[in-house]
């Protein structure tokens, strides 16, 4: 009974989340459930609750306007807020008519994919990267991804690798439409530099591919580090992505955002953002939120958490002799852990994620997940509530030590 | 920059929408702007949320398991309230592992588009039937509607008016997959009864066709009046589409629910309800109201102040000579003002539109944009707060006796 193409996403089994419900069937819990799974593989920031709580619990509020239809693409009061909070990262005053709110940070990539690309349409996207974005650009769009594959240990980002595979699928008849790039990037945690920034900027316009700017992690910063935004950029196409659920730990509110100075752009996402609407009442919430005088602080006691448990982490990590990326933005580290494969394969590499799986009962997301080109590296999230991120580090330190 | 698909969709200029957020940027106001529009014209229930109020109020929550991630397509909990809430409507145990919970039923609509249709693939829907429907299930999704049209003063449903154009289209080489049918029926008032019902599941047995009944007035019934509900049919394959905006006066929180027994489709549904998943803050919130003893007085409040409005309203039209369908259920009027009307047609019936509009500032909607085939009907929803009804009936009813 079901169309073609809605067989062909039946046998779309997106890892990460199957994995995530693995964990979340039998969680760890220091008093309940001491052997349960340590999940290291959802990117979620579980270190923030106590100091947010406050902050959601003083804004919900019910009211009757909220209660009724308000404009789809996002309520002009939430809008506004929203464009005075990315104002500040972009340095300058943005306008809430270029701001489309939708159900999540995918529900904005789906809707970009949409926008920007016809079927069979293609977009280029640097190697690792964040697995789900297979699903959110090409399930239903029918796009496709390109990668560019980028090689290890740095896995360094260069307008030269974008050009060549960007060149090269041209030159076998590919429709290239557009470049997504993620900043600071998952699973890599660097930030893209201003130069580089400057550069693809630059690139997308002679190339006539939309940059799509991917910031979800932009607040969670580790000390030293600004993000260069792509707000702060006048005068250029571009998408800027945020939502949510990374730096607010709001990963349940299912709260994206998108912003353009693209008039097209930003008039087909708000027509399709009619299939995505985010409650007003959460709308409320957020508003209330991103106003509030306490907002400033709950993100430095954000930062301030993320860069001591970055530390202790890197701290054990070193001592296992366990390779990693440098982090200056987001929430998970990047392992090296080609040592502990039996041979240098994904067949090895996908062996040592179902060890680690079955006997430390820790879930940390094999690299090939996000279609790195070399085998062994992991990503780990860094930011599970204090109990279960040291029983994780206690049995993935014992597990190290034992092979 | 955008795509082609985004380029049709951007000449899509729903007018329901439209004429929505005219009045809005102008509305009437008893006491600050009584010159200002009277909103005849969207499907809302404005009479219930004094006593929604202190549900809703009652039961949101902040609670640390709803800021993370939850089941895509609705947590366990909101599922199984929804399965108990819909059972009673079944008269019979329903299976939350059958629902899925996206934002609106919009969402749930073009999911369906998609889950069922693959581009060019055919809808058949009775006319006159809600505009909506166009954007829904045509726009992202590439299907095609077609049209059953019946023929006033009734408009009555038939099996073979719906065999009949089935069998056309499919002469005409099209690939008929569904057949949707909306009861209570919007603009029409009448439910679907339970001979007819049973009918519509054989045909759409016979002639492999996926059934989709959209119940979203389900509980707006008028007295005297029982649903015959899909839900009751086991061991049957349909889709029924429900959701909390009109029978709850929550268009704002957007919550759409489908339910079926057909394993393909629920996958296929909780599949890409990922990019349409609801804020846990109002799944919570929502899973309090379902649960809450006070439900029922709500639902019965609701349904008393129906019928009263609707017992006036009625009164009025007819004092005035205006004819009008009977209501079985739902919260709209479909009015006939064929004589009003300089001549039979569309067009006149565009100008009587915009005299009401500019000359009363009242806005009900004209019978073309629900594609009904027959100049002269309108389409009014009675269910605005009392103040504004009874200056919108002021309006109109001088209106009708000054032409």
């Amino acid at each position: 009974m079901i169309s073609d193409r809605a067989k062909q996403w039946q046998s779309h089994d997106p890892f990460l989340v199957k994995a995530h419900f693995a964990c979340a069937d039998d969680p760890f819990d220091p008093g309940t459930n001491p052997d349960g799974y340590v999940n290291f593989g959802t990117a979620e920031n579980k270190m923030v609750f106590d100091v947010l709580k406050p902050l959601l619990q003083k804004h919900i509020r019910i009211k009757e306007p909220d209660t009724h239809y308000n404009q789809l693409h996002g309520a002009q009061f939430f809008r506004e807020a929203i464009a005075e909070f990315l104002g500040r990262r972009a340095g300058r005053n943005l306008s809430p008519n270029n701001i489309t709110v939708a159900s999540g940070a995918s529900a904005i990539l789906e809707m970009l994919s949409f926008a920007v690309c016809d079927p069979g349409d293609a977009i280029l996207i640097p190697t690792p990267y964040y697995s789900g974005f297979d699903h959110d650009l090409a399930l239903r769009s029918a796009a496709r991804l390109i990668p560019v594959s980028l090689a290890g240990p740095d896995f360094t980002l260069s307008i030269s690798a974008i050009t060549r595979s960007l060149h090269e699928s041209r030159a076998e008849g590919g429709s290239v439409r557009t470049l997504l790039i993620n900043s600071p990037q998952n699973p890599l945690g660097y930030i893209v530099d201003d130069d580089l920034l400057n550069e693809l900027i630059a690139l997308a316009d002679s190339e006539n591919i939309h940059l799509i700017i991917d910031e979800i992690y932009a607040e969670s910063l580790l000390p030293g580090n600004t993000l260069n935004s792509v707000l702060s950029h006048k005068n250029a196409v571009y998408s800027m992505v945020y939502g949510f659920a990374k730096d607010f730990g709001l990963s349940g509110y299912k709260v994206g955002i998108h912003y353009s100075e693209d008039e097209d752009i930003v008039q087909t996402m708000q027509n399709t953002s009619y299939f995505h609407t985010v409650s007003m009442e959460t709308q409320r919430t957020l508003t209330g939120v991103l106003n509030d005088p306490g907002l400033e602080v709950f993100l430095d006691t954000m930062r301030l958490r993320l860069s001591k448990r970055y530390r202790t982490t890197v701290e054990i990590l070193t001592s296992c002799g366990v390779p990693h990326t440098t982090v200056q933005g987001g929430i998970v580290l990047w392992l090296g852990l080609r040592r502990l494969l039996q041979s240098p394969t994904f067949d090895a590499e996908r062996n040592l994620y179902r060890n680690i799986f079955s006997m430390c009962r820790v879930n940390i997301s094999p690299g090939q997940a996000f279609h790195c080109v070399e085998p062994g590296w992991f990503r780990l999230c860094f930011t599970m509530p204090e109990k279960e991120h040291n029983e994780g580090m206690r049995r993935l330190t014992g597990y190290f030590a034992d092979i």
